[in-house]
């Protein structure tokens, strides 16, 4: 199923599926704790928003060959694991927000990125079991403060990554048993109709049960963690010259069959 | 007002004050939409938890001039901001479980820390308003596995700081009506009885009203975001011998009359 999040007439969160022109057809219960109901009535979607508010968002960086590579650095024993504050999130079609801090000299980059979401309570979940803990799949764009990340941030990522409107989510949430094995979407990011990230998920160093047996390694991932998967070569900051988001752009994450998340790029204040 | 969080006879999860004991007089409502109701009625208190679950745990590191010392790191230009997971939030008097691929060779420390509960939605915050968004504090340990933190992690500090019970918090929540200045409070941290830490936060290089301004720019902090505000000197890594946890052990963190979080340590599966 392809599920979305938005919001309806009367401002009220909804989930639906079979989303087509402003109409949907309504499911009703939470997305987490029992299964969502197909009441079969078409609404009309107001605003679509990300598929879900996320409880954690967990962020692997250097997780694919190329992209190690392009950034120089060395191939990660384990999984490198950072995290993004939940209030980053931002909805399909929104903007994403340059503010003052990092507009001058310009610093913010795309990352599109596979996103899984964990569906149920996952501890030391080994690699075999992991999709049974998958409520679905997503596209991401792991928005990033360059400067901040690295020497403003002291070497840790998490300010540069947290900025509000810094991780779009969307559009569609995809249910595991239309993508069985993850392993094979194409990953694309395009920026004002130019392709700047082309590559697949089967270019990942640590493929989606392998991290998911990692993280939940001594550490409980909680309904409704989002795991950001890393991003492929053809970042804006190892090209040359760089690229950077600025005023005006539109920035567009595709993975798959998953669906284009497309968010224009504006200056705050 | 002094809030704790606990389960009741029914396991049901409720707020009181006075706790002395094992009772207290029971507050109807929640912590952050609306002012908590003193019913005036005591109650039993069957298990003492955290005073709060949070939305987002934000932690400072080097934010005292003599730890920055003893790591043998300058003085950070910004604050370094890092996140744990939510999951790892640990009750008073659980114990901190050292997972087995954290107890050989030994590398688990403590850290005690001031923690700065978030009331409501702050977003660009100046100094000078910003305790008006603190719905109060409370004591912090952000145990940290160093091995994990460091190499393992690639440079990256959630890894090793987020393993489940890697967060006590507690034993009460203080309203800021009876922390005017959160500047001038003792911090202790008591390992089996020896005093390892022994700072006060007026040694903070940015103090509290500073935080909120530095993390507020541009990122919202939602309500229920805990900012742990850094440690002091004294940590484990740094003595000579290094001293790390060990099954056993009892922590106690010790915050100017917020109180003493105590927890026991003990070995994972």
């Amino acid at each position: 199923m392809r599920i979305i999040r938005f919001s309806d007439e009367n401002d009220e969160q909804r989930y639906g599926h079979n989303y087509q022109g402003d109409m949907a057809t309504l499911l009703e219960g939470q997305l987490f704790n029992e299964p969502l109901e197909d009441t079969g009535r078409e609404i009309r979607v107001k605003k679509l928003l990300a598929p879900i508010q996320p409880t954690a968002i967990l962020c692997i960086g250097l997780n694919y060959r190329e992209h190690a590579r392009e950034t120089g650095t060395d191939l990660p024993k384990y999984p490198v694991l950072f995290m993004k504050n939940p209030a980053a999130v931002n909805h399909p079609g929104d903007p994403i927000v340059l503010e003052r801090s990092c507009l001058e000299p310009p610093e913010v980059d795309y990352e599109a990125e596979l996103a899984v979401v964990i569906g149920k309570p996952a501890k030391d979940v080994p690699a075999a079991k992991a999709f049974d803990y998958v409520a679905g799949y997503t596209a991401a764009n792991d928005v990033s403060a360059r400067r901040w990340q690295k020497h403003a941030g002291a070497g840790q990522w998490v300010r540069g990554k947290s900025f509000d409107t810094f991780c779009p989510l969307g559009p569609e949430l995809i249910t595991p048993d239309e993508i069985p094995d993850p392993q094979t979407l194409q990953l694309r990011c395009i920026l004002n109709n130019e392709i700047m990230q082309d590559s697949n998920t089967s270019d990942m160093i640590f493929p989606v049960p392998e991290l998911i047996e990692y993280l939940s390694g001594g550490m409980t991932l909680l309904p409704g963690t989002v795991i950001l998967t890393g991003t492929p070569s053809g970042v804006g900051f190892t090209r040359k010259p760089p690229v950077f988001l600025k005023p005006g752009d539109v920035v567009e994450v595709a993975v798959g069959h998953i669906g284009r998340l497309i968010n224009p790029v504006i200056s705050g204040k």
